[in-house]
């Protein structure tokens, strides 16, 4: 019997989801949080049960140990040996990783030297790599690439209107976030059609505490609103997405507590989207709330984000030259119905329409109505299965 | 019998063109270039001919001079009381200014102020406008504002997400700019199409060195691609328009000649777009030369252009839920029609087609196909004809 596991390892964190392939049955899952920072938690959840415990865990080789105890204590497996595969969900892929490749050496020298892509996120997942490597050595070992789907981007949307140069020599251009999301998505929304991929032109709008829009021909991916960074593209919780990049020298001029560029940008990063604007939170969830009752900065929020939203669906239809499906994801996309009802009312001059009803209490699948020329699917995502059976694939 | 004069006043340059009103006859057009920077050259075009000549202006107040002495000189006016109004171009007037107004010594104050939002144009327009005070200090004296047009766009297209205290204390917004030609060519569209206004939705692309995108809702504009600076929006001649804001700390940490937010934005300011990443020229004509001559770099430089400009044209079609004509105005708009062929190709689903007859030969007007859903429309602009109206209005 094979068991793979798929890990997302965060620089404090390890989030991770145990399957059974390749029926792909999830026999548990789990996070450990606050890891060398002391009292971290460890949660796990199996057989409809959730066991938490407190403890000091020192850094990710202590903590997949950890993970691996636990699959035993709590009898999920009966030792180490039933875990046959790892999937590593790595951030940044760079134009090195189109696909998930078996992590050899060499490939985590390459992981870890695109770190400068991804400052936060690299080392934490080779990090994470690391730990599997010395504990588990001899199982399949897959890298899964939150960037490669964007790899079929073609030039002219991956490129800055910027000296050849800055992407030459710097590696400056679009790379995209939330690919493995979107490939996952819009493949189901094919399914859902009954259509082969290769016919449709799909939207697919990743929409949580952080987000990104998709334009998906025939199956790849054309172009998408994150950019080099995920901060670019829409508003998020605490990002501000796209804003004209000469804001920031004005500040860094005019406000004295932002004394250089990378000050406004951590701004911009942490205290901009939603919480900025509303003063109030970075949860869609407060936000409707508070709108609710009147609050004047929840509602601009939630206003420019659904125009932003809206903005980004139509220029997606123009990159495609229409579209056959729109698709909503991830948190605010599979639970947001007044989002999705608000992005949705703007757009039907596009021949879009939401039927209420199953906006409201369909939760997932198609949601417009039978005569919408385009189809509004809601479809939750699932990055971690993607994962697992890249790892399955590959073995 | 009444003459205007509409003035574009650059930092050492002053633009002028003299109008007969009502009648709206032009008698004479010129341009000083290099004033304050010895060998000034002015060129004066008068009943089809064109006049040059070279000496040392040393400021605004001595080019004003020189204009009037010329129109004396090629007996365009006889005396200088015989122009009874002049109107001047102002890049920035904030949001203080929703109209064009006369000219009173608080209204020039208030222009001065708006300084910071446009370090390098207002001082240059006030000082044209305290040239013009000193030398005709009895005529009609108006401020027609570039950004006015855009203050009826509402809060959830001029807010940035980005906190509320760099909008009330900092005044981060958007402004936009271009708006005398923006509100020119849509109502020339409204007239072309013979529909009033009010209920129109019209897309104007006024697309030259520098360019932006406006949505127009009923006569309106409700959003436009400019933003707090004219860096923002399209790729344009030496402009790289929206990108992703983290690319400017990232520039600053790795690259050594980038010191500093100013010197990028510089860079991204003057050294990017069409010329940054063809590594030819900011001129689209040269660009379509090199492109005919298979010069890769210049091929993609076009492509992007036609890429940035369709997303701007879908955004707003999402913004306005459909669109009734898409107007192309300015330099590239008005003249390049291969840039017209191919940004309306990639957008057929939409009902946009062009008439390849009439996008070519046909110069300005009507040039979509007579089963085009949506209009496309070619429509010269004329910024200083509305300065012009403006000042006979305010009379």
């Amino acid at each position: 019997m094979s068991k793979t596991i798929a890990i997302n390892a965060g620089s404090s964190s390890l989030k991770w989801q145990l399957y059974k392939m390749p029926e792909e049955d999830v026999l548990a899952q789990g996070i450990i949080e606050r890891i060398g920072l002391g009292d971290s938690i460890s949660t796990v959840k199996f057989d409809g049960k959730k066991e938490s415990q407190t403890l000091d865990v020192a850094d990710h080789v202590q903590a997949v140990k950890l993970v691996l105890d636990d699959l035993i204590r709590f009898n999920i497996i009966a030792s180490y040996d039933e875990i046959t595969g790892v999937g590593h969900r790595v951030v940044a892929g760079g134009e090195l990783f189109k696909e998930s490749v078996l992590i050899d050496d060499q490939v985590l020298a390459q992981i870890e030297e695109l770190s400068s892509l991804a400052p936060l996120h690299n080392p934490a997942n080779a990090a994470g790599i690391r730990a599997f490597k010395e504990l588990l050595p001899d199982i399949t070992s897959v890298a899964v690439f939150d960037t490669a789907f964007h790899t079929t981007m073609p030039e002219v949307a991956y490129r800055y209107p910027i000296a050849d140069k800055y992407y030459t020599d710097y590696k400056v251009r679009k790379y995209g976030a939330h690919g493995t999301s979107h490939y996952y998505v819009a493949h189901e929304a094919a399914k859902l059609l009954s259509k082969p991929i290769e016919e449709l032109k799909i939207i697919t709008a990743h929409i949580g505490n952080g987000g990104s829009i998709t334009a998906n021909l025939h199956g790849k991916s054309v172009d998408t609103s994150m950019g080099f960074t995920p901060l670019a593209g829409l508003m998020m919780g605490t990002r501000s997405g796209d804003i004209d990049p000469a804001i920031i020298p004005y500040l860094v001029e005019n406000v004295p507590e932002l004394e250089d560029a990378a000050a406004v940008t951590n701004v911009l990063n942490k205290e901009s989207g939603l919480l900025g604007v509303s003063g109030l939170s970075s949860d869609m969830r407060d936000i409707e709330n508070a709108m609710e009752e009147g609050h004047p900065g929840a509602t601009l929020a939630y206003d420019m984000f659904v125009d932003r939203v809206k903005k980004f669906i139509g220029q997606y239809m123009a990159v495609l030259n229409g579209v056959d499906a729109l698709v909503f994801t991830a948190g605010i996309g599979e639970n947001g119905w007044m989002i999705r009802r608000d992005v949705v009312k703007g757009l039907s001059w596009f021949g879009m329409e939401v039927d209420p009803e199953k906006n409201v209490f369909g939760f997932a699948g198609d949601i417009s109505t039978a005569d919408s020329k385009v189809k509004v699917l809601v479809i939750p995502t699932d990055e971690e299965l993607v994962i697992a059976r890249d790892v399955e694939r590959l073995k």
